[in-house]
């Protein structure tokens, strides 16, 4: 009566962490599969005590009987092999951002939209990393006061790149003036305002993903959202400093109510006691963290907040694992 | 007919800078003397070929003749001294927050509001590091479009606190695990959304002051200014994400053409290049760098800057000495 789970891009930094959280969760798990590109077909990867070795992605694999499969290998493989999968009858819970923003396809974060997966099956995509955060902490604000705009500047860790990021920030704290290859600049002692690439408008898609998933999540498109997206040398957790402006005044007291009883959201605010969350802290845990609640000094609509969460797994690995977690909830 | 200069914290962070810039720059420095607390004196620093010894800062030595005394040894110091100085008719150019917000103390930006400083003698102050290059950027346009909204949230260098915190994070470079004594976390792969001390309205002083300071700079307290201080790994540079609402809606070709023409302001913009500035490229360097200018996806009035400079230079020393600059213009 177990779940047969395969995961594609399974020896990449959030495949891997894909297999570490299906080790960690309840879900009944009879065999997984893993899957990657010929250079680490071979490779063994321990899960539950048992060594799986990691076969090679390929289109009749793909139409295997799988419950889920879970897609971290880039856009490209997911543009190719998803459907494939899909078509076979599978259900492929995708990280990349190539079937996001695809009307008929649930864009989901399990705090915020699990209704959308009720009776689904077929793709389901994963929201970028910055997005679930933001959303996890904006959702319930934003069913109490209306969310008119959003003004978020971001800190987002090297993980967020791949497993070649973080070797890439290691290399040169040992030693700063290792060449950079993933990123444009040095990334050692220096933060760079470029995730993912330009448009002509002068935004990075990393920037835009945060505007269209937040309204697709959020089913809302009259939320005005403005993202400064910045990579700066941690390792792993992603911070935001957001501005939200409301239709209605808030109380900080209610939104700290609000905060402090919603899924997936642990308060952390107190100033006094240097309580607020930094990535180091929360790193290796699920939750999104909420401090720095203030009101604007004119704005009376208007507040900041301080949003910090692992991005390898609530932002990544742990959102995908959920969303099976729903969609098994839902079968019952 | 050249100058005596007296630098009191000539040992810190950044009263070495000043040293150093003032042996940079044009001006015909007679005699420059150095002033520390006991732990420093008898050290020597080397000044444009000389041996300069390190005095005893004291009440008597304030109230020798200086035609400039720069400080920049805390508000403490600042407090105690620069009244001293200014008693016995000199000028004291103060780094410290002590006599920023003091009415008839003028707070300057020499590219943005060097007028204040006609005829004047006595205490002038030096304005935080994050606001100097904030409103260098700013000036110009709210000149032209006036500014009725600021949301900036900064990623500020450990220079910035000095050099134990510079030595803090060298340290937990080499060694993860070294304590942190400075900064209420690690800073070493991590960032801390806390600059000096935190006020019952939730904010920090750090963020209290980009907006005052701003007002007072700038002229004008109708600015709606939300801040957001941050501190990053990054040794030397503060990086701030500003997200500018006008009276008016800009152009931004125009925005480009004003900042391009504006004392101080290095365009730096230029995305199909990798062309935006990070604090790595722009250490050493005295201009307000800026790049990554965009209209809001929704608000005409609204669009994005990145501004980057050297902290300890265009933050501090150099904006100091530039007003003394200023000054002798003024007395030509």
């Amino acid at each position: 009566m177990g779940l047969t789970v395969g995961v594609v891009g399974a020896t990449g930094a959030v495949g891997s962490k894909m297999i570490e959280i299906l080790e960690e969760r309840k879900l009944t798990i009879d065999k997984l599969r893993l899957f990657a590109s010929q250079k680490s077909v071979g490779n063994t990867v321990d899960f539950r005590g048992e060594k799986i070795e990691v076969e090679l992605l390929t289109e009749d694999a793909m139409k295997e009987k799988f419950d889920y499969l879970l897609f971290s290998a880039g856009g490209g493989v997911s543009e190719k092999y998803a459907p494939i999968a899909a078509e076979a009858g599978n259900t492929v819970v995708d990280n990349s951002s190539q079937w996001r923003m695809t009307e008929g396809i649930p864009l989901v974060v399990p705090e915020v939209n699990p209704h959308v997966l009720k009776g689904y099956q077929g793709i389901v995509a994963n929201p970028n990393c910055s997005t679930i955060q933001m959303v996890v902490a904006l959702a319930p604000l934003h069913k109490r006061y209306g969310i008119k705009r959003v003004v978020v500047s971001t800190y987002q860790a090297v993980s967020g790149s791949g497993h070649k990021a973080i070797v890439e920030l290691q290399n040169q704290v040992q030693d700063e003036n290792y060449p950079n290859k993933v990123y444009t600049k040095q990334i050692f002692a220096n933060c760079i305002p470029h995730i993912d690439v330009f448009y002509d408008n002068g935004y990075t898609k990393e920037e835009l993903k945060m505007v269209y998933e937040t309204h697709k999540i959020l089913e809302d498109d009259k939320i005005q959202v403005n993202a400064t997206t910045v990579r700066i040398p941690v390792y792993y957790g992603h911070s935001e400093s957001v501005y939200l402006e409301f239709n209605e005044a808030p109380e900080i007291n209610e939104i700290k109510e609000i905060l402090r009883n919603s899924p997936g959201v642990v308060l952390m605010d107190n100033p006094a006691e240097n309580c607020y969350p930094t990535p180091r802290e929360v790193a290796n845990t699920d939750e999104t963290y909420v401090g720095r609640i203030r009101k604007d000094l004119y704005n009376p609509n208007a507040v900041s907040l301080w949003v910090v969460a692992d991005n390898l797994r609530k932002g990544a690995a742990t959102n995908a694992i959920q969303i099976i977690e729903v969609m098994e909830n839902y079968k019952r």
